[in-house]
């Protein structure tokens, strides 16, 4: 086993990298679509030619997980199969598809001094990416970095390095086969720990840090990172029914909300039911007869015998799990209340007849999703149409909720004159 | 004298502003744009009708400053008299009358499924202004944040806390006539330097901070946040002079973008000409007829005897002085990668009448202002038609370049549904 990397080694590795990724951005920033796409679609055609290779890693990084006594639910996460293989494959050919918006013009303006501003997309330059068990990240990731006119800086969790190394080199190999270059997309070669915090530290080397994984890493990356982060540490998402929901579309809305999956980011953890709600008794049976467990306010208690009592901690906590809090509020207003106090800014859902009283939703909630009479699982890229997502973002600035390809770009001013001097 | 502020104490003085300030940005997200207006209007009419009290303020400021031995340049900036006071009176009612960002929809789409996706601009939230020795900062930046549906808190300079006091309180007070919450634009009622420390790390509850003053302040500010910061640390401006480049538009441009106003950002700091432009004498000579010097390579020195030798310190100074950097370079590929090694990556120019040289400059220099024909002087948001300017940013996240309302504001997703569930 080699020795620990001290921070200096690690700051100086990533460097290195982080000046050959920046060499590559340059690049990247005036490669033609055509190019970027001929690249994925090449690393995807190497994914395919070379997956008995790229399986016989995975079942090396299988079998250690085994002796190491990995659970199951990680090792599901991180196993691969041909079937598996084929859609990260399929995956790179759909980001090659998607439209590009490096060289787009954001908007133009003239001056009365005839100059001509335009603001013009371009990429943000360095993206680092960390994440855990899921070997697909390294093509999807790296793509979607790519495709958006950045150089990447990957780095795997340990238990997948084998996969992770066989996919990288795919994708090198494809993207320096379209006359790109390699460094474009380069992954950490060491599961050193140090080097995850080298990667956090490198401001000016690395733009943007998007982490892939569970709270553990999301909260590690958001409390060390000097370099901006694009995460969301929580999804504690509601969903209020208005006294003026309909019912059926109230009960099918919640039910998929929570139940759907339950382990996205996107699922419901708090039903808010207006006091005004005439149904309310049929819609927490809904929830507990699809097999949820109800944490109630002593009032929502009262709704059914199967619910059990909810404590303090029970607003703030994102279940992951066929759990929900239930709590009965006074209209909207009481909805808005509870969302200001407990939200993690994530998506939040009205489900209301009433357009003034949804309009009033949509406008105070202040969380990246707000939406009406939906539910919150369509919180996800590929169901707003933007093709794919790098992550789902819960911060302010820059880029606010599912993030593709765009939000890994950013603009320049162009200014075009014919001579102008300031008076 | 008061006892220094603890740690403690300070991250206690922020955080009680910080959520009052949040409560005040909830009311201001949903305040219409009449009554945002109608705030700094009475705001610049309290200013107005306080003018003598201000002024007296300001004097006592002033005298503070003539015992300490403030340099002359320093009580320049702190120095108000009725003709300045109405220029902030003015500008009050400037900014009042922009375009309100917030509420525009930035883009819409509908999905197959009939979800209705918008996305809707929204205010950052609480922006956190620091700032030194000018107190018309008080009222400028606390009214852009407001216009933008904001709440600020401001730190203005111990040097001129009469002043900014006098300022904030015709502020405040006009805020709360116009019946939106007093606590819209806090002041930080100590000039004690752990409250900057305390609003530097005051993440969750400052969501940006803006740093207004020198070098000295920008870099303490970028190197201790924990907030993001939107500022620029440097402008060293490339102004480049391309073999095509017309002789007397060359000459015209390169003296105004140098010397027009030396000590701005947006002043021209390296001045790059290419071996093949034939009229490099005449240039050289029409800065240094001008009263600038130069500092060159051993190539352009040669092009007159005034310049003295340039190190390589040169390329990386912003003078912000009568002091130009001349470099010889090969053609617009030289000069692309003399402003990647050396460029701040706030404005470069390049003067050149062949179209595709210009479109590669455009393309290939990495900055958030590129220009072509036209004075590097112009980067500022009045000149782009902002109206205002809360800053020049060099960052790549969220807002480049001058930015004003619209880049004090982000969005949010608003889905519309008619009852979907996701399968």
């Amino acid at each position: 086993m080699p020795l620990p990397l001290t921070e200096q080694d690690a700051d100086a590795l990533v460097g290195t990298m982080g000046r050959r990724a920046r060499e590559a951005a340059r690049v990247l920033a005036g490669a033609p679509t055509t190019r970027k796409a001929d690249a994925l679609v090449r690393a995807a055609g190497l994914l395919r030619a070379r997956s008995a290779d790229i399986l016989a890693a995975n079942a090396a990084d299988m079998a250690r997980a085994d002796t190491s006594g990995m659970a199951a639910a990680m090792k599901d996460r991180l196993r691969l199969d041909e079937a598996r293989l084929e859609g990260i494959a399929a995956a790179l050919e759909a980001v090659a598809g998607l439209d590009d918006p490096v060289g787009g013009i954001v908007d133009e303006r003239n001056r009365p001094n005839g100059l001509l501003l335009r603001r013009v997309r371009v990429p943000l330059g360095v993206v680092g990416i960390i994440y855990e068990s899921r070997p697909n990240v390294t093509a999807d990731a790296g793509a979607l970095a790519l495709m958006a006119g950045n150089a990447a800086i990957l780095r795997g969790g340990s238990e997948a390095r084998e996969s992770n190394a066989a996919i990288h080199a795919a994708l090198a190999d494809g993207i320096e086969a379209a006359g790109l270059p390699r460094d474009a997309v380069q992954m950490i070669p060491t599961t050193d720990r140090a080097a995850v915090g080298a990667l956090l530290r490198a401001q000016g080397l690395v733009d943007i840090i998007v982490p892939r994984g569970g709270k553990g890493l999301v909260a590690r990356v958001q409390d060390e990172a000097r370099v901006p982060v694009l995460a969301h540490l929580d999804g504690i998402n509601h969903s209020f029914v208005h006294a003026s929901a309909d019912r059926g579309m109230a009960e099918a809305i919640v039910v998929n909300a929570k139940l759907r999956r339950t382990g996205v980011c996107g699922s419901t953890e708090t039903l808010l039911i207006d006091r005004a709600y005439p149904h309310a008794t049929a819609l927490v049976a809904a929830l507990l007869d699809a097999g949820c467990a109800l944490r109630g306010d002593r009032e929502s208690q009262a709704l059914d015998t199967r619910m059990t009592a909810a404590t303090d901690e029970d607003w703030d906590t994102e279940y992951l799990d066929a759990i929900c809090a239930v709590r009965v509020v006074d209209g909207v207003e009481g909805a808005i209340a509870h969302i200001a106090a407990h939200a993690s800014h994530h998506t939040d859902a009205i489900i209301a007849e009433d357009e003034d009283t949804a309009a009033r939703f949509l406008g105070d909630v202040d969380s990246a999703i707000v939406m009406w009479n939906a539910s919150t699982q369509f919180a996800d890229g590929g169901e707003f149409g933007l093709g794919a997502e790098i992550g789902i973002s819960t911060g302010r600035l820059h880029a606010r909720g599912p993030v593709a390809l765009e939000g890994l770009t950013t603009y320049k001013w162009q200014v075009l004159g014919t001579g102008q001097i300031r008076p």
